[in-house]
C-alpha cells in the first residue's frame, strides 16, 4: 500500500526515491510499475539490508531490479544533495517518531520532500496508527497541510503484525495538476499484466480508495 | 459495524433479534434506529449478561432500552420457536465456531435464519478474520450462497482487540425487495441528531461502504 497508494495515483511515475525501506519491499512494488526509470534508495543501515538480503530474499529480492541506486545514509541529509523538482514521487517508508527517525516526522523534513518533487508530484510518508497515535497524527497532518501546496490526505490499512493491527500514511502533492489519490489513474493490475510479474496479493484499486474512508473519530480530529 | 451494516442497509427496520451479544454492546447500537420497535435478544449464557452488566455499564446499557426482550438459552432452539417471515433483521454476534458457537456457522442454521426473515429482511454474522480464517469464510459464504435467495456479501473492519487485528461480517439478503449493502439507504447519522443520541465514534456511511472492499487474496479465495 505505502508504494501503490502514491504511484498509481499519479499517471507516469519516472523517478521515484525511496527514504528507509531497507529490508527492499518498497523498492519491490516500485518496480512493478513499467514507466519507472530510477530508483534510488536511502536507507540509514546497512544492517538491516544486510539482514534482509540473508533472511528475507523473497522481500530483499527488491534491491536486484537494475533501475535501483542504494545510498546508505541519513535520508535527510540525502535531500540536501537533491535538486529542486527532481523526484515524480517519495516514499518514506520510516519507523516510528522516536529515535532516529523522529526527524522525518517534523516540518523541516516536509519541506525537504516539498522542494524536490516535481510540479505534480507526490509523497508518502509512514503515518502511524489512528487507534494509538491520534495526536502524531494531527501533528503531521497540520504539518503537512501547511508545507504541500496541493492536497493533504491519511490513508490507512491493516497489518496484522503491526501494534493495534494498522497503518497508515500521509499523501501529500505538490503545486502543478492536482492529484486525486482517492482514484487511482493509473492502476497496477494492468502494469501487472504488462510486466508479467507475480500477482499482488493484498493491494487492488478498490482497496486503494477505500484506504482513505477513515472512522468518524479520525474525520473529526483531522477536521475532515 | 456489526449492528449498522445490516439496519443502515433497509429502509424501516421493525422488528430485530440478536443472537449472542450479550455484553449489550450490539443492543446499545440497535437502539439508534428509531424505527425499531422490538428488540429480541437470545444469549446462551446469563452469566456474560451479568459479568458485562457489573464491570462494563457503558456496554451494557443496551439492556436499558425499553424495547429490549432478553431470552437465555440457546439461539438455533430459540429460533425453531420464531414464525415465518418474522423479523426485519438478525444479527449474530457469536464466538468462534469452535465449541458451543459451532453450530452457528453451519448450513441448519443459516436456513433458520433465513426462514424468519421478512420479504427483504437481513442478517449479519460475525464471519472471522480474512488474516486468519479464510478456509471458514469459503465455507460460510459457500453455504449462504445456498440457503439465501437475495444477495451474499463479506464485509470487514478493524478491531485491534481481535487476533489479527480485524473481524469480519458475511452480510445476506432473503428473496423480495434486492439489497444493496454497499450503499447504506437509511444512514445512522441522521437517526443519531433526531434521537439525540450520544455520537458514534467509529461506524459513518463511508465506512460502511468501505467495509466491503476486500484484499485481492480475498477476492480470488470468495471468486469475487
Amino acid at each position: 500500500m505505502i508504494t501503490h497508494l502514491p504511484l498509481c495515483s499519479i499517471k507516469n511515475p519516472q523517478k521515484v526515491l525511496v527514504i528507509g525501506g531497507g529490508d527492499g519491499g518498497v523498492l519491490r512494488e516500485v518496480a512493478r510499475h513499467k514507466s519507472v526509470k530510477q530508483i534510488d534508495i536511502c536507507e540509514i543501515d546497512q544492517m538491516v539490508i544486510d539482514v534482509a538480503k540473508k533472511f528475507f530474499p523473497h522481500i530483499a529480492v527488491g534491491f536486484d531490479d537494475p533501475r535501483v541506486k542504494l545510498f546508505v545514509g541519513d535520508g535527510a541529509q540525502f535531500l540536501k544533495g537533491v535538486p529542486d523538482g527532481f523526484y515524480d514521487a517519495v516514499i518514506v517508508d520510516s519507523s516510528d517518531p522516536i529515535g532516529p527517525a523522529k526527524q522525518l516526522f517534523e516540518t523541516p523534513f516536509f519541506e525537504s520532500l516539498a522542494r524536490v518533487l516535481c510540479p505534480g508530484g507526490v509523497v508518502c510518508t509512514q503515518a502511524e496508527s489512528l487507534w494509538l497515535h491520534m495526536h502524531i497524527i494531527k501533528d503531521i497532518f497540520t504539518s503537512c497541510k501547511k508545507t504541500f501546496k496541493g492536497s493533504v490526505n491519511y490513508a490507512w490499512t491493516s497489518v496484522p503484525s503491526y501494534p493495534s493491527g494498522i497503518i497508515g500514511f500521509m499523501l501529500c502533492s505538490t503545486e502543478g495538476p492536482p492529484v486525486n489519490f482517492h482514484e487511482p489513474i493509473n492502476p497496477i493490475e494492468k502494469a501487472v499484466t504488462d510486466m508479467n510479474c507475480r500477482p499482488l496479493k493484498f493491494y487492488n484499486s478498490e482497496m486503494h480508495s477505500a484506504a482513505f474512508c477513515l472512522p468518524q473519530f479520525a474525520r473529526e480530529a483531522l477536521d475532515l
